[in-house]
């Protein structure tokens, strides 16, 4: 079958493994496919490196606008990253009635609505595997696999940089400053890790996987996004003798009156296969109604792997190019025209379960105190956890578990709890899903 | 769009689910398919069943032969299980140009070359999410969301009654035949266990997986086959004290000289996550060589969890009926016309580590011999655990972990150690995996 012509723009890491993955295993890829793909264009500021690695395989250029309105070129393929420049070349390239092919989440996750709504006018595909959990097959998996259910929730680890911080902070009981130095130094975490520590990226991704649950918009904006920067060795200690992990995730969960879509540090059973996944490892669990969990497990960043991803909705695209635009697989998993409306819920209104560590003067009636305060706030206790106070001091920590709770009432309580003279500092709060 | 019909043959534990499944879903399922899927005719041998769970909402016949020839049904979705009237049946439907939904491993993995070769002379689709692990998309994932990769091998818990047994013979430590009695009464093992007790079931699934993954034909019969049945929970908690868990595993790997197809306890490290997975559950693990190792968990059996992919796959088919059939997604994963013939090895060329136990007298001189032929088969030890007699006794167990050998190998070593005159009875070896 006739060959179909990719134009690569950027070929730094992931760029650089999708060139070498489709050489490598062009045959085998070509068997799959039916017809062979090749990158035969490709467009990096650095002409000298893009020359290199294609060494003359593939015309290079360094103006990528100039790809996207090739009329040999059947699919673009964006790796630039960022918001602006790769905004305009993925609009344009769809303009000029070309496939696209991203790993770009911050783009989607902010820009998506506009840019769906330009393919679909269009008929052309934008595929996205490689945006969300690097090499791990998810976006198929709730947009094509799991398209039966009525899905639930789904919660993941989404950011390799965190996880594997938090798996270190846990092993060697560091506190995250330092950890966040020797991830640094071994390459887990960039020069500015601002996106992964702080959330960002596990919320890009919680929001695309939050439209392909349910059928809703992309909308960045409304996630509650909260990263690992203010989490101390202490609470991963406590939890731990409580029976929990501590990992960042995402989280999109259906309620009666909206949707839930939040990332943060939270409490999970560590007799749960998501909790023993270490390192810079990516896994994503899903809550459908009629399959129950299911749990997809990999690398979730480096060349290869996100290469793999790219390659495969390449694959994806060249064998659909011949279904009717409306038969093949929605970008959102649901029909453009069917996407319902259902309001992202403010953090306020979030119910789950509560990990609180406050430190409290070591004298009689403290915890009734506490204990009177939560119950006025319907808030139920699940479990205690009481320490003695060290040799000479007078002060302890308190570790409360409590059932699950809105949001609202339980910063509320905590407020009060903060108020007694009995209570010394701030409340810490974390939150805690069983996931089953 | 115009309505999809749907034919199901047979409407017990799966068809039910799917029945039940498409019904409460079916909206959602609207949104994402683009139209509606509705099963508009049942045939089963108890009508009264099919029509009391259909509540008079799809013509009902015991007449299976009858849908399939019905000009008014899109797809035939066969769960009658089997490899006679159900190869009749799916083959009669592929000659009246209709697309086939199935959960039938057995059939596939056995007449899979005829099926799939009257499905691409027909320009139809076979689909078969639902025939390996249930409700975890791993076709999906195999045939698609890794076609990137050159896949070295996969390995799978695919038979919950097994895994179930395996983990309450490690958690009360009891002998297999009492688990298999409380499988029987909690309805995780059948009546008559044999297909999943003696490692048929899994066998099915992991040569359509080997399929899926290489690029080759379908060959059950080649594949060797060896279940739990002779297991001891010796062994079990031996391999626990050395750090490894027991799993029956479908394994499908790919060496320079052909594929590596069987099935049967493995020895696989504590720390691995498939090692974690309990229950009735089942996983699946890749080893791509671009993504590295992805894991697929969740429910491999019952009704909503099968139904969910038996569904999945009617939303597929009526999405991709109007791709061209040479580029619709090929049902091994690679084009019909380019799967290769790598045979299957014989288990004597399977290259594996081993754990070997076996009884000796305690006496000097012992080891030496036994490592004495060990080495003088190329055969080396990873690890050893000698147990000291217990009271009274004069003999004792002595347990080896080899490196990698070639299978043949240790066999001619271990009727070597069996000769020993200090060597008392046969030597215990099953298979062990690293699974890196």
């Amino acid at each position: 079958m006739k060959p179909i012509n990719v134009g690569l723009l950027g070929i730094g890491t992931v760029g650089g493994g999708t060139w070498t993955v489709l050489s490598r295993n062009a045959e085998e890829i070509t068997r799959r496919a039916g017809s062979p793909i090749r990158i035969t264009a490709v467009a990096d500021r650095n002409t000298e490196l893009a020359t290199q690695v294609t060494g003359g395989a593939a015309r290079v250029t360094a103006d990528a606008f100039e790809l996207v309105k090739d009329p040999e070129i059947d699919i673009i393929v964006e790796l630039i990253g960022g918001y602006t420049v790769a905004r305009d070349l993925v609009l344009a390239a769809i303009e000029n009635g070309k496939h696209v092919v991203t790993a770009n989440k911050a783009l989607l996750a902010v820009h998506g609505k506009e840019i769906f709504a330009a393919a679909q006018a269009k008929g052309v595909t934008v595929a996205f595997e490689a945006a969300v959990a690097g090499g791990i097959p998810i976006i198929k998996a709730l947009r094509e696999g799991l398209a039966a259910n009525r899905i639930q929730w789904v919660a993941g680890i989404i950011n390799g940089t965190t996880n594997f911080i938090l798996s270190e902070m846990r092993d060697k009981g560091l506190p995250f400053a330092d950890v966040l130095k020797e991830a640094q130094r071994l390459g887990y975490a960039e020069a500015d890790p601002t996106f992964d520590i702080e959330g960002i990226d596990a919320a890009h991704k919680a929001t695309l996987m939050s439209a392909l649950a349910f059928g809703i918009p992309v909308q960045f904006d409304k996630a509650y996004v909260e990263g690992i920067t203010r989490l101390e060795a202490v609470d991963i200690k406590y939890a731990e003798q409580l029976g929990y992990r501590i990992k960042l995730l995402g989280i999109a969960k259906r309620r009666e009156t909206g949707v839930e879509l939040r990332v943060h540090p939270t409490l999970i059973p560590s007799s749960r296969l998501i909790a023993n996944v270490e390192g810079a490892m990516n896994a994503v669990l899903v809550q459908g109604d009629a399959v129950g969990a299911t749990l997809y497990y990999g690398k979730g960043a480096g060349a290869e792997p996100t290469a793999s991803a790219v390659i495969a909705d390449l694959v994806d695209v060249t064998r659909l190019a011949t279904a009717e635009p409306g038969h093949r697989v929605p970008h959102l998993a649901f029909q453009a025209d069917q996407l319902v409306d259902l309001p992202i819920l403010p953090i306020e209104e979030v119910q789950t379960a509560y990990y609180l560590r406050m430190r409290v003067e070591d004298r009689a009636g403290v915890l009734a105190d506490i204990t009177r305060i939560l119950a006025e706030g319907s808030i139920s206790i699940d479990a205690m956890l009481q320490k003695e106070p060290g040799e000479g001091e007078s002060q302890t920590d308190i570790i409360l578990l409590t059932h699950q709770a809105i949001e609202g009432q339980v910063n509320a309580a905590i407020a009060n709890i903060e108020a007694l003279k009995t209570v010394v500092g701030k409340v810490t709060k974390i939150r805690l899903e069983e996931l089953n």
